[in-house]
């Protein structure tokens, strides 16, 4: 079967609606964990303002430290121009843009149109002019917890929009876990015939526990690139107590079990998700933490 | 797209593993409410031995008081001819048999060896002789915690014995959450060839959290038949802390968002299942109880 490539967003997505500070150096270590586990891209950190999103303050400090391991790009969510430059300066190996497809959460989050939005980031698009790898993001394309349905059509104007600018990947976001397989397999197949030059990565949440089916679904139709969170740490804001993005090991191991090449090597990852309730302080949804993998056989209950 | 029929197990296969007795009167309410969701069938109760399963003593009661809403089967799961006698004499709609395909696990479980197991439902089906129509579970299908693999040969012929004995159905059990897609989508497409006038039904378990790609894979395959327990109740014992079986509303609002017709009305099962953790005492495992419908919209945060 295909070869797959993932990418963890734990230290970015997963870590940024962490109540309690997360040590820059345990940050660090984490990352160096991650990047001996296989993943073809892990999202680092975010070149964001300190007072916006404090828990990633110390980002220069991160991608200063960690090490750069060959075989693995580090990305970096970056919010505009002033953030592009300072990811530059750190050498990172993609910057990721994002915006949402629709108008209602892209001002609740970004306080802008989208329009403004995409002349925002077409400007550091112009600015960076190929000295890194660029990926946008596009946020709530399979539905908006505000608006409600986003339409195909809309997801498929920003993604060619972004895809003309030059652009060398697109993540297609479920931000609020709204999408379903069907609705899946109907967009990536549009999505991939519209853009075959395009690096197209599916972003899920298991906020309807339906999560993994989505990949599964992304996957049938010929996507190879998937974003995770280890633990599935990372919540839904408009969801509380829900699940949010899909954990790594989980679908990773799902894919694994099917015959996929995902590059991972599983019990490694899961030794290193097992550090992370108390990283943070809870527990984490992540499923395959507590049933750990099938092939860990149980000794038969002896007989009375 | 296809319609799809629904088994409720919760009132049996979910409240059995609870520690704290769930009154009579709860559990005919409880299926009473699940009666007017739409289910296609409910396990309402099993007919065991008071001393093995104490949750499951009021099989009589319960099978006396509940309402038996027109277009809804009410099966029983029965362990012997002695639990045959009792489910024939309270009028069941189904009796559900259960057998393992693993000889390690049907020894734990029920402290016999397969053949043994075989023999013993034999002369249950030849006692209940069309009086109703019985299903067979066969456990472990997709993998045993103690074995390992169970070879998809062996599924077969237990599959075929059991269709040879004349029962109308067989339930196909990932019990300790051990498929992949893959091995389903094999599996569901040998066994509808070799069993094409068996009613089939596929268990699946969240255990590694893709149960509901499991479902998806099935359905894909020409699957309409699926068990689930209203908010994912019922564990696994080999898995302290996984989930047990998938959740019914979150199966059933997956397909339903596909576009199947799942026959449920889904804002009532959400408001049934609503009543679940105070119930049991406990929270439930199911993701649709805390992020409410995709149709649930959200107002937009007020701008500063």
């Amino acid at each position: 079967m295909n070869r797959l490539f993932f990418n963890d967003v734990v230290t970015r997505d997963g870590f940024q609606i962490e109540p309690n500070f997360i040590e820059t150096a345990d940050k660090v270590a984490l990352i160096n964990a991650l990047s001996r586990c296989g993943f073809a891209k892990i999202e680092a950190t975010s070149f964001t303002s300190a007072k916006a999103i404090p828990m990633l303050r110390d980002a220069e400090i991160v991608m200063g430290e960690i090490d750069r391991v060959p075989g693995v790009e580090y990305t970096v969510l970056v919010p505009n121009l002033r953030g592009a430059e300072r990811a530059l300066a750190a050498h990172v190996d993609e910057l990721n843009l994002v915006m949402s497809t629709s108008e209602t959460h892209n001002l609740a989050n970004l306080r802008r149109s989208c329009g403004d939005s995409f002349l925002g980031l077409s400007e550091v698009i112009r600015y960076v002019d190929q000295a890194t790898a660029i990926n946008v993001s596009l946020s709530t394309c399979f539905g908006c917890p505000m608006e409600g349905d986003v339409p195909l059509e809309t997801v498929r104007l920003w993604a060619r929009q972004f895809a003309d600018l030059g652009v060398r990947g697109i993540t297609i976001c479920d931000t609020t876990g709204m999408a379903n397989p069907e609705q899946v397999r109907v967009m990536v197949g549009v999505l991939q015939r519209d853009l075959p030059d395009t690096q197209l990565t599916l972003h899920f949440h298991n906020t309807r526990g339906m999560g993994l089916a989505n990949v599964l679904a992304a996957a049938q139709g010929g996507i190879t690139r998937f974003d995770g969170s280890l633990g599935g740490l990372g919540g839904c804001p408009y969801a509380p107590g829900a699940s949010g993005n899909i954990c790594s090991e989980d679908a990773i191991n799902m894919l694994d079990s099917m015959g996929y090449d995902t590059g991972i090597d599983i019990p490694r990852l899961l030794t290193v998700a097992r550090g992370l309730p108390a990283l943070v302080g809870h527990a984490v949804p992540g499923q395959l933490l507590r049933a750990g993998l099938t092939t860990d056989l149980h000794a038969a209950p002896v007989q009375a």
